[in-house]
């Protein structure tokens, strides 16, 4: 015998589960689309090289990579950026000049499962490749925004920062490029390590004590860049958008392939750190294309989504129920044709329902197939005992009150149908 | 440079393909709803020994294995079946006495891609666990059939037979085990190679001339098994698959697993072999379990059936149009913030809209944008030059005809909600 069990990290999505996360997808996918995001999809596996070197050396440490039966070097997708990447310069001259494109697809890294981290997990994300604006920036952070809305978020901070802001104060002089390295990671921290556990970094890094806390402050007091002035006054035109934004020159965002515009948001009333990420990578296409394409989007952490959703308890209730609105039982051999009659015009009528598919047993035949209905949360129950079958009638069972009541099946579509 | 390619037998789905697999995956899910059925997740990465052993030689050969980091062996979904098989002994406590689950997620095979197959490709799986009745094999191949009528087949034929009809002929002596093994192989390949091909290949296995006729003759002259006619009498009382299926005592399928009714369906006028397979597997889980959980079902191959509604013209027409249903361009600085709050105003009217976020150039400052427009297929755009914002109204334009004309915006809703 084979033990069944799963990977570590790894995780099955019985039915509770998958509802919960279709609901999700479709409601991303939905507004995604009122935005006109189009859908892409990628391969699971990519030849090696398309994915190292992307995600710094971490990131190459992470990823799943092995040899293919053909001797190919291949790697497991790690993110939806450098796929799309790769896509643009693949496929340049059918894509339009300007392509917005959300993509929903699990991703794999071998994470510290230690740390509540799972290894299998899905990424949604929306980019617009083709476009230096700002206004594209605002687009997708209008996106996110509204994605979280759509999902039942009213209240989250939209925390906006450009990685321009750490660049201008090295073109100035104010702080040494190697300086500012140094600074980037240690405030990408800030949230975990408090200011002063920043300054303690910088001193292990071999800053002085003094340098250390000026270049902090030279950070911590550095202004919104225009862009960034730009962004939020498109953002202020959004009403729902309104004072949600808020500059933050202490955001650094983990991934190097950041250019400008970098943004998190935060749920408030589940301080988890952020649900979404995203920024501009104006240089990322350019290693598949040889030209420069400029280009912004972000991606939804999913399992945080979902965890903050339960937190606060969004979910329609609904969702908890069975996928079937309705039980047709059979309780004799010679009742059976009318409920096979039954299931199949109410499923003529859109209506999801099942029929009984155990062991009818012929002394009360009824109490095995009730309790499967309770056990799968399954709202309605149909009879068609003898009588019912002679009379063209069907007794309907609210499984919630536990009132039944006889119907004929014209009378029945209205309620199973609400 | 990193050269931006996909390995052999991998694709990428831009939005043109992307969105008419995503239109087949929701009417089937529609349709597996509409029968009870309830989704399922299960992790692409499984322990290697879940899944050997399972698809016989050709099937361990074919899948990707490799060692992961922490020195594991693991092989990436091959099949929907076997992972069923494993959730099943593994939450036996928390799933209900019948599980009817549907699964649509990607597999992986190290195919031959010049015979035009695919290495990862998506399978549609719906099983029910824990009924033996007849009317469980009845169910799943009525829900095949329903779903290939949802997705506008119309003429499509059930082929049936029963692994019993050769293990009979084996029990009461007419053909030895050793003859049945190979004959199964051989008539598997028989809408390929004839029944010449048939009787050459078991020939060439060892059975004398004669023997191999009559053992071929035995096979196609078995006659129905008393759970084929019992099915056959569920799937007449739905008026729509009267007359759909076919008894043919030569339909062998491929995979071991199978213990009992076995079923493909072919489409007319698409001969290009099954879109459908399935069948009952009563041992299979219990390799998990320890005991035996009878089980039935059937995956749709979905590339073929792409292929085949493409051939035979069933797409909605207008999946071929942009997501988006207008595009608003941005005459001037001046005129942008009416164009801002137009497609923000539409968006909440959950229209698809989008802005442009090209370059807008002084001179002719439309002419990009219409092109963009038509590039991506957008139906409608909506101009607004300095008149329209004085005025507060908008001009649309319809792509097709070429005809513009100006609206409120109370007057445009309903033209683009339509």
């Amino acid at each position: 015998m084979i033990k069944p069990q799963t990977l570590k990290g790894f995780r099955d999505f019985l039915p509770q589960e998958a509802k919960k996360r279709q609901y999700v997808i479709d409601k991303l996918k939905t507004v995604f689309e009122t935005f006109g995001f189009e859908p892409l999809e990628t391969p699971v596996l990519e030849y090696e090289e398309i994915l190292t070197g992307k995600y710094g050396e971490e990131g190459d440490q992470l990823m799943y990579r092995f040899e293919d039966n053909g001797k190919r070097r291949v790697a497991m997708r790690y993110d939806q950026t450098v796929p799309l990447s790769r896509v643009v310069a693949q496929y340049q001259n059918e894509l339009p000049t300007i392509f917005k494109r959300y993509q929903i697809q699990p991703v794999w890294r071998a994470e510290n499962t230690q740390k509540g981290r799972y290894r299998e997990f899905l990424q949604c994300d929306a980019d617009i490749v083709g476009s230096s604006s700002p206004l594209a920036d605002a687009e997708v952070i209008a996106t996110a925004a509204k994605a979280l809305k759509a999902l039942g978020f009213n209240d989250f901070t939209i925390l906006m920062n450009d990685r321009r802001v750490f660049s201008e104060l090295v073109n100035n002089g104010s702080v040494s490029q190697n300086e500012m390295d140094l600074a980037v990671v240690a405030v990408d921290k800030l949230k975990k390590i408090g200011e002063e556990g920043v300054i303690n970094e910088l001193v292990k890094k071999g800053l002085s004590s003094d340098r250390a806390k000026k270049v902090f402050d030279l950070i911590r007091n550095q202004e919104k860049t225009d862009t960034m002035q730009d962004i939020t006054l498109y953002l202020e035109t959004q009403p729902e958008l309104k004072a949600k934004t808020k500059f933050d020159p202490t955001l650094a965002r983990g991934l190097n392939y950041y250019t400008g515009t970098i943004f998190e948001i935060e749920i408030e009333g589940y301080p988890i750190g952020s649900v979404c990420g995203g920024g501009r990578y104006d240089s990322l296409i350019g290693m598949f294309t040889g030209r420069q394409i400029p280009a912004v989007g972000f991606a939804f952490g999913f399992d945080r989504i979902l965890e903050a959703m339960e937190a606060l308890n969004l979910f329609p209730k609904d969702l908890a129920n069975s996928v079937s609105k309705v039980l047709v039982t059979i309780f004799t051999e010679k009742t059976k044709q009318q409920s096979l009659e039954i299931v199949s015009r109410l499923r003529e009528k859109n209506i999801n329902a099942e029929i009984y598919l155990g062991e009818i047993k012929e002394k009360n035949p009824l109490e095995k197939q009730l309790k499967y209905a309770d056990q799968k949360q399954i709202p309605y129950v149909i009879i068609i005992g003898p009588e019912e079958a002679e009379k063209k009638i069907v007794t309907l069972k609210n499984l919630q009150t536990r009132e039944q009541k006889t119907y004929t099946f014209e009378e029945l579509l209205p309620i199973l149908q609400s």
